[in-house]
This record gives C-alpha cells, structure tokens and sequence, in this order.
C-alpha cells in the first residue's frame, strides 16, 4: 500500500486530445488563438489542484498532409513557453511545464526562458525536453530530414547538460541589492560556465540569476533506451504513454533501475503517463458520449493522425480494412510506432480500426466509464508501480476536464489518492522531488 | 505646423536607465526579477496612453569586467518575449515591443514567438531587431568573436525576410472552425513558404495562423547605413539615439528619405528617439534629483558603461583625467561609437566626463528641467522633422515614469501634441502606419 498521493497533470492539447474532440458542439475550438480560453481551462485546473499544466509541442506543422492539417485544430497554436508566461501572470500555484526541442533551438536560449518562466511563476516553472521527430520540422530549420535518433539524443545530452550548468553560473543568494554599498549582486556571485564540447562551446554566465526553484523542473517523453538513460539522469517527471498494465509495470521499472547508475533515489522522478478518461455518471452514458466523438472523425485526418504515429510513412496506398502494413523501423518516435504495432497485434486490428481506436488517446491509455471505474485503473497502476500520477488529457475543452474535475475528483479525494490542498508553491513542492547533480556523471 | 500627435514609448530598463538609479532609496531595484514591478509600471504606462512599452536584451551579460556587473542591476533580468506575453495577460491596450537578436536565433522561432505575442495581447507586438554587438554575446553560442559588422547584417536582411515571409504563410481569415463540415481552415489557406536563401531554408507554412495585426510592428535600432537601409525596408519604429537638433533632423531626413527606394511612405516609419528626462517643478529641483544620482555612481560601473558604448576597448590604462583617447573603429555598435566620440569632441569631456555624461542617458538625449524645458525641447524636435516621438528613459522607477506622468504629460496635453484616448486596440493602430509589403526588394 503506497502512502504517497497521485500527481495530476492537466494536459492541454488543441482543444482536446480527441482528433475530432474541437468539432463538438460544447469546444471551445478557438482555444488554440484565444488567451482567455486557456486562463478559464487552467484557472480551473489550478483550484482543483493539479499539480501542472502541460503543453506538448511541435516546431512546425508536423502532418505532412496539408488537407488533413486544415481539419484539425492542431496546425495553430501558441507557442507554449509565451502561453505558459501569460498564464504565470494569472495563476499562482499550479506548475506550468512546456515542451521545447533540442534539436532546433540553442540552449543558452532554451536556459534563459526557462529561468524566465521560473523567476515570472514564482518557481513553477518545468522543461519538457524533446528531439523532435519529424522530417517536416527540421525543413523549417535548414535541414531535409531529422537528424538520426542516436544523434539527437547525443546533442540532447550534452544540451541539458549546458543547461543544468547555466542554471547554476549564479549562486543562490547572489543577489543582495545592497543600495548602500552599491554592490547589487554578491562578489563572485556568479561565473562563467566555459562549456566546449562537441555541439556547444558557451561561456555564460546566464544574464539571469538563480530562479526560485533552483532550477526549473526537467519533464522526459522519449522512451527508447538512449530517451529512458537520459531521463534517469536528469529528469524528475517523465511523461509517457503506456497501454496495458504490464506495458506500464515493466516501463516504470526498468526506468527507476538506471537512477541508481546515475546516484539518484527513485522517488526523485515521478512516472505520469497520459491518461485520456471519457467519464459518464454510468458505463452507457460514457460510452455514448465517446461515440459522438468517434462519429465525427473525417477518415483523411484520422489516417494522417496514424502516419505520424507509425513514423511518417504514407499508408494511402493500403486498404483500410486491410491490417496494418510491416513497416521499415522509424527513425523519429521509435517508442510509438512499437506502441502502435503491439496495440494492432494485441486487439487484432484493420488500419482503420487502429486509427479510431488512437483518435483519442494517440496511443495513450484510455478509460471509457464510471468514475469508479476510471479510478480503479488509476489506484491499481499507481498501487502496482505503473505510475506515480497521470497526465490527464480531456477529450474535449473545457467538457471533458470539467467531467474529469466533477466526477472523477471526488472520487479520487474520498480514497485519499490526491491532496486536499496545495502544501507548496513550487512545482518541485507539489512533486516532492530533489532536482539531479547539475553534472552527474553522463554514463553511472 | 504639424498636426499629427507625439508617438510615447515607455523604455523600462533594468530598474531605471540612469547607471546608480537602482541605487535611489524609492527605486524598485528588484525589477528585474519580480513580475509585480513590472506589472506596475506597465499599467501606469498604460493609465497614461503610452504606445508601447520597449524592452531592449542581450544574449548574455555584455560588460566583460564581472566586476563592474556585480554592481549594476542589469546583469540579471526577464527574457523580454517572456515578460512581456506575461504582461500581455494583466494590459489591454499599451504595444509591447521586445529586442530579439538575429544573430543568435532561429527564423522560425522568432516568427513564431512574436506571432505567439501577437496573439495573446489581441494585437499588440513589435519585434526590435537587432544584429547584436559584444563578444561576450558570441562566445554563448559558440563563437569567439561577433561576426563582422556587413555580414551581421546581411543575415538580418535575410533573416527578416523569412520572418515576415513566415507571417503571411497562412491567409487572412484562413481559420473558420467550421464544426459542421470539419473544416478548422479554409481549404488551401496556408501554404508552404519555401525559402532557400544564403543563409536559411526554411520551408513553413509557420504552426500559428495569421496574427491580429496581419505581422507585429518592426522596430530597429541600428544606425550605420546598412542599418538604416534595413530599417527603410522594413521597419514601422525606429529607435535612435541622438544629442543635437542637427543630429537629430539629418537622421531623421536621411533615413525617411531612403524609404521611397523601397515603395514606402514616409509616415510610415515613426522615429522615436530615446528622451532621458529628470523633471523638477523648478529647474533646481530637477539639477538636484539629477546630481543625486550622478553622485551615486561607482567609477568602475561608469568606466565599463562606456567601454561599451565605444566598442568594447579597454580603457583602463588610460588617465580618466585626460582626453577620450583614438580608438580602432569599432565591429559591434558603430553609430555609437561615433556618437560618444563626437559627443567628447563637442564638449570637450575627459574620460570621466564623459562617463558621467552617459550614465544616465547613455548617448541618448537628456533634458535636465522643468516640465515646460522638457516639452518645449520635444515640441521643437517633433516640429522640425527630428523626431515623431519619443522612448521615455525613466532614470528611476518607477520614480522618474511617475515624474513624467505627473508633471510632463499635463503640459504635453495642455499643449494638444499627445492623445487623449486609445484611439485603436493595437500597436499599429496606435502608430497610424502601415507594414511594409512581405516581399519589397532589398534594392530599391
Ligand atoms: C508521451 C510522449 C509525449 C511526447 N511529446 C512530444 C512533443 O510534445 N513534441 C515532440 O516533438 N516530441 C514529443 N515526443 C517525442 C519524444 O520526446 C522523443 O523525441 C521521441 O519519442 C523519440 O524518442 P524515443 O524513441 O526515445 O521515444 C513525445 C513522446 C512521448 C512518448
Ligand atoms: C538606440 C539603440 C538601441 C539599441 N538597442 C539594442 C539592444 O537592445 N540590444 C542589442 O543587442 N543591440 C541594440 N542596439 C544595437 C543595434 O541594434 C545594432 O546592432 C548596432 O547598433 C549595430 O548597428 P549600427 O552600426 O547600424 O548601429 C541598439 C542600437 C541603438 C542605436
């Protein structure tokens, strides 16, 4: 029996994670262009005491179907470290984590704005790092094609590697504002970095000081080998996507096993995979409202939506109530495309059918039914090391998250599986976690 | 006799824009750190129909002395695009300009942070392009050395294409979210950009529709002649620092003039230089507030402020007491240079003087007096073509905004040269310009 509580992530994506969830006649479909929408969405969050809000990210218009692209929700949308600094000015507990990638950006940037958001929050601010997978990002960055997996997870370490240490050129408490003697921050208060390595030579030091947390809380999605090493090392939440309860068991260990290699304790990384819950007061009502959603997937945006997921092949060519094609091994979410050909094997599905089945969950674990229901699966993953908390990713907004807070909360609340109030301020408060070493060995 | 009105920019720097002001007893010296100043601030600004507030940046602590920092309230601060799409959440009306660097980003990334901007203040962005200046910038993104002054600013004419190519990728009114038929955008209402240029390929369409404003304002602040061409081509504000009426009105002529080689009008374009007044009720009053400052001043801060302006050079070999010596031309900030030099020459200032001389206004124009001196010296600049408006350079805060609020714009309002009402819910409506076309011709 675990005595810890669940940690809750409010995942926001479009409007909804349902591929078709915007169409719905309650959607806030605008959200996507509209601040006011997300303040209404993580206001509500916020007094219903998730520990984060998280925002995915993509640097480019990943579908390379433009007409699938014109009927989703997903092809606009704000850039999640302005949004997430936006939402700073008006909230004040909830944690605020965003998606930014290794592999097109630099990272005495990517320090600096999380230093930003962390100093703008109040110290709650949290770094979703990603590589990146697809080939029409890196068009937008000068190149034709991804760069190979191992090599993006090569520049990836040595990136969160400069960026652990900018965070670290200022010293906790440099800064004195001492008016009198005119010394504003300590004498020696903060250095330079003089990183060389093989991507990056930065001198530093960061041109912003020690945040409130530290150092803002690093958030892994790759679930490779090279993606679990690098999470072991250096993150304390990793969000991933799991279907069955062994799946999720067997994950969970194998990723706690390699933080001993890196001195780690495994309570400093919480596991949150996502969680996409369609919640009816009875089994028949959530299953009908599931079905409205799944009634209004256009077949060009669900067959898009599975491309991606299996590594950017074009499966136009196949028939649709054919089973799913042998596939060459992808170069860009290896973990996924292996996650979509277990799932078609293991419940026997056409390509058709694997399509509407992820149009919601995109591979994540998905839960049709009662609140009880919905927490038994949460209790015996979170009782059984699958998870430490779930990311929960309504199918509709604000529908679905105000279904999640209104029936499933209290459910939650009566078997003391989540707090009753916030005890901290900062996203690492909520998580309980200790930040890694900033230069922890790379191999333990 | 002009008919137009004063355009007013709110230049919040560090904690005040005098070198010692972070040092005054009334100033907010954590500034740099805490939203809530800024907050402040920008809602006076705001309260008192300011256009825009201006934020400028750097990649890094520029000051190469350590030393000199640890005594200045500017080595640590907000990443502006950040602060200011928090700012966004907590204002409605006032712009919100932000520097970002061409030299040491991404296209599509700025593109998209300002479009994201764009977006959540319903229109209010501007983007201050700048090639940026030191070494010690360089060396945080691997290089030892900026890249000479010519090429720096080729990347920038490239770079601003791409931008504002990006920004048009998707069609004004492209997003429908038609629920009924499935249609999010109108069919074919974006489009791949496909730019291969000298220094970028960068395919698009951006993942974030067609701002408010149709692109966020340009602002430029460069001053050579490949500055000002660029700004001719492409900017709606520029920022300058003049001394003289002469200076001002030949910068002013020389740069509007450029502008119909590139099929633009001249009202167009709104040069506001930087105004660095301390006001008083009596001139007395305003020369004590000023010398309170000035006797703030550490040597060694005021020493490296102007190392800077000159272009990085060592000056401490050199006797403070004697003349400004010769100096290699500088790579970084050439008009800069040449202004402190011409500055030195005109007034015949010794080193220390001349240090003195630039910390509070740092180049910029300083008005030392009642309300009356100062808004006569700006009507007299905004009559005879030097200027369209002005960046107020509080020396405090939010002591001197609060001075200029309180004393100067009653007297600028009494004289009719400012609004009296927003007029407009954006940057650009507020300016009164119009953008320049996506794809006029480099050379006109
Ligand atoms: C649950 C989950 C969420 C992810 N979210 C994003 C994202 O928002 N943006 C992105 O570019 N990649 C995302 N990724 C991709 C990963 O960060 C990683 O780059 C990719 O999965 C390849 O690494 P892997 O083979 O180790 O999984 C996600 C992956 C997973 C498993
Ligand atoms: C009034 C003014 C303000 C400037 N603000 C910034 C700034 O915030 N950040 C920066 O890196 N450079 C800034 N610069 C530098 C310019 O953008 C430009 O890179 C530099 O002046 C070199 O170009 P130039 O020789 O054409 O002036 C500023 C320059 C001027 C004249």
């Amino acid at each position: 029996m675990r005595h810890d509580t669940l940690r809750l992530g409010a995942f926001f994506y479009a409007t909804g994670h349902h591929v078709a969830g915007w169409r719905h006649p309650s959607s806030e479909a605008d959200g996507g262009l509209v601040l006011e929408r997300y303040v209404g969405w993580a206001q509500k969050a916020e007094a219903a005491l998730f520990d984060l809000v998280f925002l995915e990210d993509g640097s480019g218009i990943r579908d390379g179907n433009l007409r699938s692209s014109e009927r989703t929700a997903r092809s606009t949308h704000f850039e999640p470290v302005t949004l997430l600094s936006a939402l700073a000015a008006v909230t004040s507990r909830i944690g605020l984590v965003a998606t930014t990638s290794t592999s097109f950006n630099e990272p005495y940037n990517v320090a600096r704005r999380f230093a930003s958001l962390d100093h703008l929050s109040g110290g709650r601010a949290g770094w979703n790092l990603v590589t990146s997978t697809t080939d029409a990002e890196a068009a937008n960055f000068g190149a034709d094609r991804i760069a190979q997996h191992g090599d993006r997870y090569e520049r990836a370490e040595e990136f969160v590697d400069v960026v652990l240490g900018l965070w670290n050129t200022w010293d906790d408490g440099a800064v004195i504002i001492d008016k009198e003697s005119g010394q504003f921050s300590k004498p020696d208060g903060f250095h330079p970095l003089n990183h060389r390595g093989t991507h990056f030579e930065v001198r530093g030091p960061l041109n912003i000081s020690r945040t409130p947390q530290g150092q803002p809380v690093l958030v892994q999605a790759g679930a490779s080998g090279p993606g679990k090493d690098l999470a072991a090392r250096t993150a304390e939440i990793v969000f991933t996507a799991n279907q069955t309860l062994d799946e999720a068991t067997e994950f969970y260990g194998d990723l706690k096993g390699r933080m001993g290699r890196f001195g780690r304790d495994r309570d400093d990384l919480k596991v949150m995979p996502g969680l996409f819950p369609v919640v009816g007061r009875s089994e028949a009502e959530a299953r009908a409202k599931f079905e409205a959603l799944q009634d209004l997937i256009d077949p060009v945006v669900g067959l898009a939506l599975l491309e991606r997921m299996v590594g950017s092949f074009d499966l136009s060519g196949y028939d649709p109530d054919g089973p799913v094609p042998e596939l060459p091994e992808a170069n860009g979410a290896k973990s996924r495309q292996q996650l979509m050909f277990d799932l078609a094997r293991r419940e026997g599905l056409t390509l058709r059918q694997l399509y509407l089945r992820i149009a919601g969950a995109r591979g994540h674990s998905q839960i049709i039914g009662t609140p009880a229901q919905i927490v038994d699966e949460m209790e015996e993953r979170f009782q059984k090391h699958g998870a430490d908390g779930f990311n929960i990713m309504p199918a509709t907004l604000p529908g679905g998250l105000d279904d999640f807070i209104e029936l499933v909360l209290p459910e939650l609340r009566r078997r003391g599986l989540v707090r009753t109030e916030y005890e901290g301020r900062t996203l690492r408060g909520h998580l309980g976690t200790r930040p890694p070493a900033a230069h922890a060995p790379r191999q333990g």
